[in-house]
Formats: structure tokens, C-alpha cells, sequence
């Protein structure tokens, strides 16, 4: 065999791209710009070393052989000329996260939504991050919101062909591509000037749903003026005392084709305690003499954000008023949201159709602190009066970082799941493509989910699935478990009925 | 359009009052004076920027209209003169509470019960620190006595009226504005100059009941002398060894009219080991020293405040003997202050009307560690003899930090709630004024607890609106479970009857 | 009235001692001499301030006319000449333990056996330290030993007089003055140059019992030499495989009439995996070159002092021949310790009257990872075989660090418990004086929490003073709730019959 | 007595090897030549101390009398010469691990499974590392899977002889010395260069099987070819959407004798999110210029080792058509990995004698995130269809960190368990000795704990000696517990045979 020529690295180093990628392997340059396409590992990971020697990488991943049977003996172009290799230089080894943090990392770094919070976090003004962040008194409800899904297992099937996977889901008979949708949250300029507009957009790309939050920092003709021909708007309604007010805002919206159902908010029909939006306002600020200067009262303690979004909002809405009122003067579908028991959601399917769905949520864990997650809510409504399902869709929010989340909601019978503040930290973390990342993260995770359970449609989830031991040990067992006296049961609604009737 | 004329920034700095206020908004000079009492989010929030630019905090928070929406068109001044504005300076980005702490904070930007506790604690000398702070060998029962509280979950019910809240209640027939009193805690001059006449007068802003300890810094002559006409004491008796003191003591109250009842202390017969408070003995001081010199015997281990207050206590009080002496010297209703099982709240009852109520209590976790929280003893009530409910009154206190745990005790029964170490803190953060605080607080944030419920009423409160079940399983379950022998049943006391009556 | 003579601050502070103790109080000098014995606080607390200015101590925390209600006029000496007192100086405000480390804190200051551990960890060796700290594997056990005394709840009964406190109780009819006794823990030394017979001192102080190492570090005829009259010794056997040794041993300890009974132990057939232990040899020592040195095989992992000790230990002990031969070798009464299963105990107690008493032990923890607590095993014989605790006398040992776990094992049915670390690391604390520090400081809380409890004697303790529900739901439950199949039940002792009897 | 000749320390230390052994003690020099074998604590001991002054070491380890006892007076050689040994130097105390961290610690010193990741993860490459390490999404699974090992007590019989330990088990008939196997785990090359071969060399000194992953780093001919004659491999194999490339390699493997089954692994049809294995491609490294100097498109989120290795595998595999295919190209027993569920485990059971045995795995928590353990499946399988334990082996991997874990799981009814990670990063620390060093611990602690339950073999293991009822609460309870409708129950299957046939 005769001698070969030495090829210099110079010359292998001209091609590094996919239309000419060559590598050194084991003292050998090898052309595999055909084979690019088929390596198991994704072209990326060759094209990151092509023009280079890629041993170090390359070996200890590999069984022998492995050259042999994916290249054909005449993409080996011959032996490098040791010489002209630079030295070599050994990488500091490091455990942990990247450790150059000076340049923001790029968005498809961000693997989940604890970093997208966190890369918000590092963008958005203090005042903002407070609105999102913050929660009622102590956050237990927040913090719950999200733990009660870690405690729910999963139970994966096998030896199910799981090579297709259908994520849409319907609301009140609209299709969505996904089964995550963005909750009404308020003041999303103050995350990025796409604001609500850049979320509607986002959704866009993802075939998915926007409640508009009654607060938006946008109006809602500027949120749905680019929407698509089938994106699907709902907007949330919090009733002014001064009705009127009310009135010409819902004669606004029904005029808006893309919304297509009016969502009441009643899980704050008063401002809950939010320390960290309070505090905010005494950040950066000369508080003693400004307010002196302005001849004013004393500054009451309270009053960030969250508090003065409520000024005007109306306490007194019932069900026998407020329902009719509404019916008057919207013709679009009506849906309540905030439901935080059984009972309620109860009462919610007894004036279908009146009402077509209705939104488990304590309102992010902001309204009342140690109220249920609304994954208790779900359990509740499948112990004590599992009609409700049949009646009305449900959807609940709250607590959403995983994909594992939302199946886990799909299956004890959510419809679909809201998130609120990853959609407001995607914004802030790059505007549209932020928001995107995030519908992105949360629709992968998912779809991987569904495949590891051995589940093609989102239809096909149920108590099956999931172990919710730990978190049934802790749903409300009825008030008559401790001795008080119970009114008389009906239907499988059993010793709660009267108590119910009373309050209707 | 003609041209209009520019309005220089410093004649808008003068308009930055009450009286007449100007902001800049997208480069126009707005008169918004009459407008600041409409202001969704307040006055203040304006005044805070009034002279001044506001574009940047009013944009990101409001959609575009709402300018014209709001303010006639009169009200445009004119454009500002964009070269008289001063350079922007962007505030420094900082998560995270308030970073200059050189200036006491003002009490009404302490938002919490902690934050009250935490600004005492820089206040006030070591010694009274630890004789405050301290409890009973690890802080088990103390810690417990909060986070049973956060173990319950609430149960807001939606669509109720809650424009109205009422928290007024009753105790011994007695009205209360607040269902929040102050419990007999000792020393408070150690916190304040103020004292307990401090906690008093700020008892009567708010229309509720202090109970006034027997180890008082102050006497109770002294306490009551600015009382208002419907201000209501109760006065802690720890029953002397030596009856005469404790007689005379019984005959000087009798005469305070004030004072409406008489709580006898059960709880800490003998003193509990209170660590914290023992080891300030040994600060800042020459032990060795000081105890030689004074040609004394050696020091024993222990002896902080609380012990020094047990001198002289009689540790041989009993159902038979001590009531009917109790009931000789005083005219005043008695109640029994310290249950910590059923079984005592139903021999108490049984002791009406001689008694006329009992405060559950194991002395805020300072006398016997590993004691039940008193929610345990209420719970236990409720399952064992709720009867007692209806026979006497009955409270609570310890571990109260929100207005969430003041409802939730009030679902399971109570009548109204005591805070002891809060309102001593309350006192070293701001004498009479922090006590009002504390009071405003937990005020604030029971009234939005209850409207979050959708209860306007505190006798509206019950089972119903709280999830006990992590607390219920932890509860007493009777001796009998584990094959120990147990006495015959009797009515709903089932079978702990033999053995109550055997220590009757 | 005249005009009184000024006090000189010299004059005072002469009178600094109990014969002679004046104090200055708001400007007036007092002699307080008399008052001493009759002060509420102590007469410590003013021998601290006699000589001096007690104004700011004394202020807060007496109510006015105090010092007129508690001494004669004639006790007031006149005024103090206010230009002769130094210049005050404000104590330096801090909060938290003693700042000054550089001197050894008195044993009086040392407060609980935790500060007693952290006293003799900075004294002892760190092999010493190794040795005595250290447990198996993941120390899972040694924490729960612990830990599971915590999740127990007192029940504190009122109103009963509790002036006298008897904690005498009895182990196979000898008299303990205390229910704390020391267990066999060896290598004491270790700690201290006291060892073994120093225990032996400190447990003559107290009247109470010592287990005698069968690996002391002294002879036993050294640890008993100053035995009280009444002093009771058990002493531990590990049966050698040599038996000869053991039987030489046993006839020696027949002559010592201080040793009252036999402790063979069982639960260390082969020595547990003591990683701290193993450990420590290699610190401070080049071993690669000393081995090299020695010519020697290479060191083996494992091999601390624990693993020394087994050394000859026989592993092939039975119920069936080991019990015959010891008592043919013996005439004291034998008792087992280490008993870690209702089973075995059960067995235990068939064998008596040969078998007197057993030791409910998993060895603190040191032997089985994942062992369950001795606590777990008194409540699994009194679930499954409450028979035992009327045969034969139980005591255990693990985890007690509070009086307030003492007495929850004796509300189990314990007639005393064990301390072996404690008595350990108060030798290493102090020498004969830190024992008995420990021992005063365990009596002491005991004493406090029987009478919190309403309880006067040992064998008034029962079921009705715990709440042992948390621990309850973690005991064994049987090998047939998982569908195994079990034997036929007999008697109280169930389905676990057959099974025990293929054992025996 | 005449004066003895003093004996000088140069003399001494001359005799400091196993064939001369001198010590000196209490100032006379001895010669424990012929007691080194005898010495209860080993012969090291003494030899790191030859030739010195051992009295500091022995004295408080030994009760006086020990060395006559054990040594012939003329052992005793003479006094030493005071003058001639060195001043004392007394090693500084210090608690806590070895604090010279600048030599690598000797195989041998490394105690348990986290001290080998410790020392791996010091040697390896990141990408190995994070590999190696990550888990998907939050790691609650790869938590879980060793905290649930935590939760279950053991259960200690004493009494017993338990001078025998034989740890042998069986495999589909085949013989293991150990009841711990390596599991098929990817990329050993990562590690060091013996890779899967230093595995198997390993595995052989140990007398266990080893499972060669799909994605070895070497060819299963490199592996095997250095086996043993009795040495046992498994093979395990991912399908290929491309057949003909599976159907190729198992007409390989078909032709190696020493692998002696197929293990069809079904629990990672898609890859799992692992973030650790995603981040660690955008370390080190200049991710932009790269990219675009390759001219290619840009990098989507995700992709590390993991996920590369899925290139090309069928997520479409069944139980009706894939078995029958791979039943046609092999001929050896097939094994099914990876089952999660008991429904699974019964119908693998149905499939017996075509499917052996099966792994029940959640793929070390890294396929789906919140899986269960696979503790649980055996819990369930235990409840729910006991009969599986007898139609085919159950073996399970995941979170064994200590020999109580193994014991553990062969009582809950596991013929073996597999280590994955631990065999790794044996390999990481130390080629083929960590490896065996890991075997050796595991063995070791297998040992103690069998003999501390006083159990010889490994088929006396069984529910008895655990107790597993803090698992028990949180396994599932089947779907019908909240109200679901359920198909009809046959046999032990209960509620559950509807769904199931559905399914297959």
C-alpha cells in the first residue's frame, strides 16, 4: 500500500460547513458532509467540530466499528500531517452552570420556566417584578399551588406505540392546538413594550387561547388587531360599581369577533395582601418629603399595584343578580372563574347553560393565602359531584411549571390549564419570542409526558395515569366529619346539599 | 393648528400640591387637580409624581385612551419645553426589601406581624428579648403553634355580596369590636415606657379587651386609669402560696369596675425551662466576679425572668379546693386560662355557671414543650364534646400571626383570639402607636379574610369554610387505641369517662 | 422636713455582700440586707447589683410600690450624692448566645445536653469524639431515635396539685431514686481520665443505675470500688467465641456483690457500619508510609475503635443454647438488651421467669441503619402483646435528650430509659461533675414536665398523657396487609404466631 | 530487684515490621511479635504504631490488667530511656473529614457510594458527568427513587446465629454470587478508558451478571471477551424504526455465548428531558461564532448525550407485534425492562414463558419525571397481583445506595437489584478497582444488614423484616377511589381487568 499524502490542518480546516464538513478522526480526515443528515446525534453536534479533529469527542462515545459501518472506505480523504494539529488545550473542568454570565444567555438556552423567571428577572423593573412575583401574606397558596403537583405521580404504560401525539384539547367548542392557555394577567407592558399584544401573538404561533385581563396595559382592540383568522380571545370582566362603566365596556367588546366568550373574575372581589407589591412602592423613593411637598395626608400602609387595580371594582355580585345583568348585555358565552370548591363549581353547572365553563383558580395564589390549589378543587369535584364534568368545561390555572403539570391536570379533568405569570415572565424575558419559548418549553415537556405514558390524545388521560394519594389524604372531608350537624344529603351530593341550598 | 406655546419645566414644579397639580404625560402639561380624587389608584400615587414627568410609571400601566377617557380637554395645558427637562437618571434595578436600613422604617411600612417582631428585636434591651422571644426547651410547642395554623387550608366560597364586614363578637356577654384581644403578657416595660397602660390605650382605638397579667410592670390601677367608658379588662390571678397577698390583691381588683372578670392561670403551675431567658443572665456581666464578691453561694443553673416570677406561685391548686376559695373573694365572673385537653374543657364545663368560660392556651409554648397547640385542644372539643361550645365560652391564643388564623380558630369555634408576644413587640416598635399597628393589621387582615370567604358575620364563620384534615389526623385518638384498658362510656364523651371522673 | 445627708457611691458599694447589701434605687440608697432570703427573684439577683445603682434593672419590671409594699421606711438610708456615681455606660446591644468564647463556660451554664455534646466536642480527642458520635451508615437511625420523640404531644392535665414530684421507680426490684440510668457505653476514657468509675460517681449522687461496658476501659473492680450501699450495677456481656474468656469473665463478676444482674447484649452480633469511626483512623497520620514501614498487608476500608472491639465476639448466640449455658455460669438475674421487634420481645417474656427483664434498644443506632426506634417497638408490644410489659420489667434507651422524652417512654410503659452519649459526653464535658450535670439537668426537666402533667409518682403515667398518633401510623403492621399469607392466629399475638414459633 | 538497663528509642524503632514488632508502653518496652495475630483489633493497629511510645493510643482504650493478661511476663524486654524519646507533639484536634484535600484518597478510603460520585465527579469530564448525573426535568423521580429506600424500616431479629452469609441468588436460572447486578448504562468510556470491559472484569471478581447497554462505548465482543466460563450477560436492546439494523445486531449477539439473555427495554421510548445533559453542550464552548461559521441553521433548545443516543429508535414497539418479531431473531430468553406499573407486571406475567423476567425501572428517573420508584410497582404487584412474583423473575434498579437498600428490596420480593450510576462512577474513580470497590461496599453492607436481621440466605428475606407502611400510604390505590367508573374485577385483579384488556 503506498505511502499517502499528509493532508495539513489548514485545508481541513476550510471545511466547516454543511456543504463541505470534513473531520479528523483517529489521525484520519474524513468528508461526512453526506452523512450530516443521518448521524443519530443531530448535524449539529459534527458541524460544532467540523474542520477539526474530533477524537477527543468523538471516541469515547463510539464503539469501534462504528466508522465502518456509516462511512463508505472513500470518504477517509487520508492522514492529517500531525505537525500542522495546534497543541492541544485541556478545558477547565467545572461543575454547575455556565459560568460566564456577562453575555444574556440566548432564549433556546433556557430550558425551563424557573430560568425564564429567572432571565425576567434580571430585565424587569423592581416595580414590575414585584406585581408579578408577589402573592397574598405568606405564599403558601402560591408555593402550594405548585408543590401539590410535585406530589402527584405519574404511572407510565409501556409497549404502547407512541410515535403520534395530538395535544388539542376544545373550550366551550373551540378547538386549541395546545392545552395550555394564557391566563387574564394585567400590566404585561410592564414586563416588555410588546405587552399584551406580543402574548396574543405568541398564542398565534401556537394555536392557542388569550383571556384578556379586564387590566391590560393594552386595549383589547390593540391585543387581537393582528390576530389570526382562528385565534380564539376571552376577556375578563371585573364589574364596576358603577355599572355603567361595566356596560359600555362589554358593549365595546361585543363588537370584537376574536373574543369569543366573557370571563367573570370572582376570586377577588377584594384586594388581597400582596407585601411585595406594597413594598415596592417604598422602594427608590424620598417617601417623607415628596409627600410632605404635596401637602397630602400621611401614606397609608397597603397600596401597590395589585391594590390599586381594584379601586371601583364592585363586592357585591351574586348569583342571582350579577348573572342577569350580565346576560343583558353581552350575547357572547359567559364563563366564571375563580371557583375554589366543590360547592360552588356545583352551583356553577346547576345554571348551565347559562354558564359554559367555568376557571378553578385562587387567582395565583394573590387573593386569599392558604386557600386550595385548584388541583384540590378538581379532587373535590371528582369525589363529592363528578357531574359537573358533564355539565359545564373546566379549566384550571395555577401553580404550571411543567409539562408533567398539565397532564397531571388533564388527567383528574381539566380540559385545558392557564398559566399566568410564565407568560408574563416570557415577555419580560424577550417579548414575543419569550412568550413563545415558554408555549415551546411547556408543549415539548408535554408531548413527551403523553408519549412516556403510552397516550396519543389528550382525551385518552385519566385517574389512570396518575397516583394522587398524598394529595387526596388532604382534601376537605365535609364539615361533618368533627361532630357539627349536617344537612340531610342528596343525590351524590350528599350532607352538603342544604348547607348549599341556604347560600344559593 | 397654531403653534402652541412651550411650557417650561420649572413653572410645572410649582404645581405640586393638593391644590393644584400638573404632571407632564407624552410630552403634554396635564392639570389633573381636580381629577386626584377619581384616580383609580389613589391620590397619592399621583402627588408622588406631581410637578414632574410622569410618562414613565403611568405608561406601562395604562392602555392608550385613557387619557382622554379620564380628563376634559381643557385640562391640556400645553407641551412641556423638552430642553428644560432635566437628564433621566434610571434608578438602580434591586430585588429585595428596602436596602437603606439606616433610618428606622415608618410603622406603617411594616406590613406583618414579623416585621413588627423583627423591628422590636433591634429595639429593646437582650433581657427582654429573651424573656419575650423565649419558650419552653426547643421552641417545638411555640413553632407548632404557628404552623398549625398554616396546616389549614381555607374555603372561599364566590358570587356573596361582601361589601360589609362585621368582626365584632362576644365574651362573657361583653362586645367586642375586634375578635382579637391582648393576653396577659408580663413586663411590658421592659419593651416600652409605656407598658401595659400603652397596650391599654391602644386596646380602646380599637374597641377590644386586654387581660392584665398578674406579673404586670405597672399596677392595675395604674392600666384601667384612662380606660373609656365601654373598655373591658380581665385581671390574670396566679393564686399565691402565702392566700393572704393574693387575697388582698382578689380585694383591690374587686374595686377596678374596669376590670369585668377574673382569669385564673392553670397552665404554668411551676415554671417552665425557657432557655433563651435563663442564658440572659449570663450576658454582659462578670459572673465569677460579682459572685464572689458578694461572698455568695454558687449560682444555680436557670433562673431567668420567667422563674423569678414563679416565686411565691402555688403549685397545689385544685377543681375542689381552689374555686370555692376563689369564689369567696371576688364578685367578678371567673374564667380558667390554660386548658389544654378535652377532657379539662368538659370538667370546666361542667363547672358553669361557676366558670363562664376557658382560654385554651398552653402559655404560647412557654410552659411544658411538646404540649398540643390549643387548635389541637378545639379540635378535640369538637370531636369529643362539642358540647362544652354551648355551655361556656371559649378562646384561644398562640401562635396567631394573620388575620387567616384568627378566622380560622373563630371556623372551629372560638369566640375570639389572644396575641401576647404580638403586642409586646408591637409595644417595643412604637409604644402605643406599634400596639395600634399590630391591631390595624390583624384588623386589615381579618376583614379581607372574611370577604374573601364571603362571610360578613364572625358567628357565619364554621367548619364549612376550613379544611382541618392534615390537623385532625394529629389529634388525640383516645387512650384506648393501643389495647390499654379504658373506663365505660358516657354519652358523647364515650370512654374517657371513668378515668375524668377519677381525677374529678 | 430636714434636709438629708448625700450617700457617697463609695460608701455604698462597701456594702456588697449578703451581711451587708445596699442598692441605690431611683436616687435613694436602701439597705436591702434583711430581704435578701424573701425576694421573689432570688437573693442572687441583687447580690449581682448590691453596692450599686439597680435603678434600670430594677424599673421595668416592678410595678410602683413595690419597694414600700416590701420595705419598712427605716430601711431607706437617705439620698445618694449624685455627682459620686460613675458615669453610665450602655451595655452593647446583641442578640443571640454568649459572644465570648475564649473561657469554657461553666457546667452550670451549659442548659441542655445538646450544649452539653457541643461542651465536650471541643474538649475530647477527635477520635474519641469519632467514636462515641458516630452510628451506622446514615445515621437515619440515630436521627429518628430522636426525632420520633418529637412527634409525640404531652397532654397537661390542670388544676391538680402538683407540689410534690416522686420520679423513684424500680428495675427487677431494686430501688432508682431517678427513671435515668446510664447504659453500658464504652471506651470512656476516651473522654475523660475519670471513665467508667466516674460515671459510677456521679450515678451514686443521683441513686441511680449504671450498665458496666463489657469493653470499659476500666476493670470492673475499678468502677465499683466506691459504690455507695445501696448503688445498683448491671453488667454487659458480649459472648466470646472463646467461651472460656466469657466464663472467667462471669465468674469474676459473680464475686461483686454491686453487680445486681446480667446484661447479655443481642443487638450487635457483628459490628455495624460506623463510618465516622472508620474514619477517624485515617486522620492525622501519613498512612501510606507507615503501612509501607510496617512491611504490613494493605490497610483493609473499615476498622475504627467499633470494629476493634468485636473482635472475638461470637455471632452464634440462639435463644435455645446461649441461655442454658450463661445460666449455668452465672446466679444473677439475666436480662437481653437489645430487643428491636414485638416478636422478639414476645419470646423474651416466655422465657422468663429465666429472663427478668429486656432492654428495648437498636444499640443508639450504631448497629442497623434503618432500624426502627425503641419507641416504635414499645408501641408495637403494646399494640400486638401488651402481655410482656406484665411479665417482664422493659426499659429502652436511643434518642433521649429532654426530660420531656423521659417521660413520654414512661407513659409507653418503660419503667426507666438509658443514656449512654449523654453520660459520655458529660464525662468529656466534666469529669465525674459533667455527669452529673447531665443527670441534674435530665431529673430537673423530668420534674417539670410530671408536674405540668398533674402527675406525682412514675406509675401514674399512662397513655392518656401522649398523643402518639404521628409515630402510631409508622409502626410495623404486620407481614400479612400486603396479601402475604400469615399463620394462624393465637391469642392477642395474631397471625405472627406461626411464623414466631418456626423461629424459636 | 535488681536496676534494668534502660532501653534507648533508636533501638526501638529498628523494630517496626510484622517479623520484629516492638511497642513501648507505660515506659517498659514490649514485644508483641507473637501477639500481633492475636490482637483483638487487628494487627494494623499495632504496626502503624511500632517501634514508638503506643501509651497515649492504648491507655484509654484498655482496662489495666489487660496487658498481663495477654502477655508473657518476658515480653516485657526492659525501661525505656526517658531521655531518648522526642518531645511529645500533639496533634492539632479537628472534627469533621480528612482536611488535606490535595492527594487523592486511596480507593480503600472512600466508604460509601457518594464518596465514590465524590471522587468521580472530581476526575471526569463534565459531559461525562452531567450525563451521568442528570435526571429529567427537577429530579424528583431520581430523588425519590433512594428516599423511598430511606422510608422503609428494617426489622432486626435477635437471637439468631447468624455466623453464615450467603448472598447467592438466581437469574433466570443462572447463578449470581451477589444479589446485585450492573444495569445497562450508556457511555462508560466517559468515565475511563475500561469502559464496559472494566465492568465486566469487575463483574467477574464478584461473581455478578452485567447487562450490556445498547449504547455501550464498546463492542458487547470487547466486552465479553475477557469473561469468565460462568459469567453472566445480559443484552439489552432498543428496536430501530430501521429493523434490519436491530435484526443484524441480534444475529450478533445471537452468536456470543457468554450473554445469556435479550433485555427489551421499553420504559424510554422518546428520550426523557434531561437539563443537566442539555446545558452541559453550551459550556465551553463559543456557541454563536461556531454555529455560524457552519453556515447551518440554528440550534433548537435540548439535545445532549441523551438525547442523541435516541436517534433512530421506534416509539412505535407493542406487545402483539413487537415480541413475536424479536421472539423470530433470537433464540435466547427475553427480559423486559423498564415496567412502572403493576397492570404492566401482570401482563408481562400473562406473556410468561415467552417473557422470563422483568426490570421493574423508571430508567433512574431519567425518562418521566415524577414516575414511581420502582418500590412502588413492587408494592403494588405485591397488593394487586402477588401471583407475577411466581410466573417470572422481577428484578429492579434505581436509587440503591446502601446494602439495607439491597436487603430491602429482596424482601419486598426482588430477586436482584441493579446499580447503574453507582457502576460509573466506580468507574470514574477508578476503573475496574472502583468498580470493584463498589461491589465490595455493597457486598459488605449486604452482609452486615442479613446478619443483623439474623437471616442466612436470601430467600428467608422476606415482609417480616420490613416495614414498609409509610410507602404503603402513597402507592396507588386504583382508579376508581374517586368516584370513576371502574370495569368489572376478575381475581386478585380486581376493578382494574377491563382497563387492562382494553389496553393489550
Amino acid at each position: 500500500m503506498a505511502e499517502e499524502t499528509l493532508i495539513h490542518a489548514d485545508e481541513v480546516a476550510k471545511h466547516n460547513t454543511r456543504d463541505s464538513c470534513w473531520v479528523i478522526l483517529y489521525g484520519q480526515v474524513w468528508d461526512v458532509t453526506d452523512f450530516l443528515p443521518e448521524h443519530p446525534g443531530g448535524a449539529n453536534i459534527i458541524l460544532k467540530l467540523a474542520g477539526k479533529d474530533a477524537t477527543e469527542e468523538y471516541d469515547p462515545v463510539h464503539p469501534p466499528g462504528t466508522l465502518e459501518e456509516n462511512l463508505a472506505p472513500s470518504k477517509r480523504l487520508g492522514p492529517i500531517d500531525p505537525k500542522s494539529l495546534p497543541e492541544p488545550v485541556k478545558p477547565a473542568q467545572n461543575i454547575g452552570p455556565e459560568p460566564d454570565e456577562s453575555r444574556p444567555a440566548p432564549l433556546s438556552s433556557l430550558l425551563n420556566l424557573d430560568e425564564i423567571e429567572a432571565a425576567a428577572t434580571k430585565k424587569i423593573s423592581r416595580k414590575g417584578w414585584a406585581y408579578y412575583y408577589s402573592a397574598a401574606d405568606d405564599y403558601a397558596s402560591k408555593h402550594l399551588n405548585n408543590t401539590v403537583y410535585r406530589s402527584i405521580l405519574l404511572r407510565p404504560r409501556v409497549f404502547i406505540d407512541c410515535t403520534r401525539c395530538d395535544q388539542s384539547t376544545t373550550f366551550l367548542g373551540n378547538k386549541l392546538e395546545l392545552p395550555i392557555y394564557v391566563s387574564p394577567a394585567a400590566m404585561a407592558r410592564l414586563a416588555h413594550p410588546d405587552g399584551e399584544w406580543g402574548i396574543a401573538q405568541a398564542c398565534k404561533s401556537f394555536g392557542t387561547m388569550q383571556i384578556i385581563s379586564n387590566n391590560a396595559s393594552m386595549t383589547p382592540e390593540q391585543i387581537v388587531k393582528d390576530a389570526g383568522p382562528d385565534q380564539i380571545f376571552g376577556w375578563q370582566l371585573y364589574v364596576q360599581t358603577e355599572r355603567k362603566k361595566s356596560e359600555d365596556y362589554l358593549a365595546r367588546i361585543n363588537k370584537l369577533d376574536a373574543i369569543k366568550f366573557i370571563c367573570l373574575t370572582l376570586d377577588a372581589p377584594v384586594p388581597g395582601k400582596r407585601e411585595e407589591d406594597e413594598r415596592s412602592k417604598y422602594i427608590n423613593e424620598d417617601h417623607d418629603s415628596v409627600i410632605k411637598d404635596a401637602g397630602g395626608s400621611k401614606l397609608e400602609g397597603g397600596g401597590g399595584i395589585g391594590q390599586s387595580l381594584f379601586f371601583g371594582t364592585d363586592p357585591s355580585l351574586t348569583w342571582k343578580e350579577t348573572l342577569p345583568w350580565l346576560k343583558k348585555h353581552t350575547n357572547k358565552p359567559i364563563i366564571l372563574k375563580g371557583l375554589q370548591t366543590h360547592e360552588d363549581a356545583y352551583i356553577a353547572a346547576q345554571h348551565a347553560p347559562q354558564i359554559k365553563g367555568i376557571i378553578l383558580s385562587n387567582h395565583g395564589g394573590r387573593a386569599l393565602d392558604t386557600a386550595p390549589p385548584s388541583v384540590h378543587t378538581l379532587l373535590e369535584i371528582r369525589k363529592y359531584c363528578p357531574e359537573v364534568f358533564s355539565k359545564i368545561d373546566v379549566v384550571i390555572d395555577g401553580g404550571i411549571k411543567r409539562g408533567t403539570d398539565v397532564v397531571k391536570a388533564l388527567c383528574l379533568g381539566a380540559k385545558a390549564v392557564g398559566i399566568g405569570r410564565g407568560a408574563l415572565f416570557g415577555l419580560g424575558a424577550g417579548g414575543i419570542e419569550g412568550v413563545e419559548r415558554v408555549l415551546e418549553i411547556l408543549r415539548d415537556e408535554t408531548a413527551t409526558c403523553m408519549r412516556l405514558l403510552g397516550v396519543e390524545r389528550v382525551d385518552q388521560l385519566g385517574m389512570q395515569h396518575v397516583n394522587t394519594r398524598a394529595a387526596e389524604r388532604d382534601i376537605y372531608d365535609g364539615p361533618g366529619n368533627l361532630g357539627q350537624k349536617a344537612g340531610e344529603g342528596e343525590g351524590s351530593y350528599g350532607n352538603y346539599g342544604l348547607w348549599l341550598k341556604s347560600k344559593m
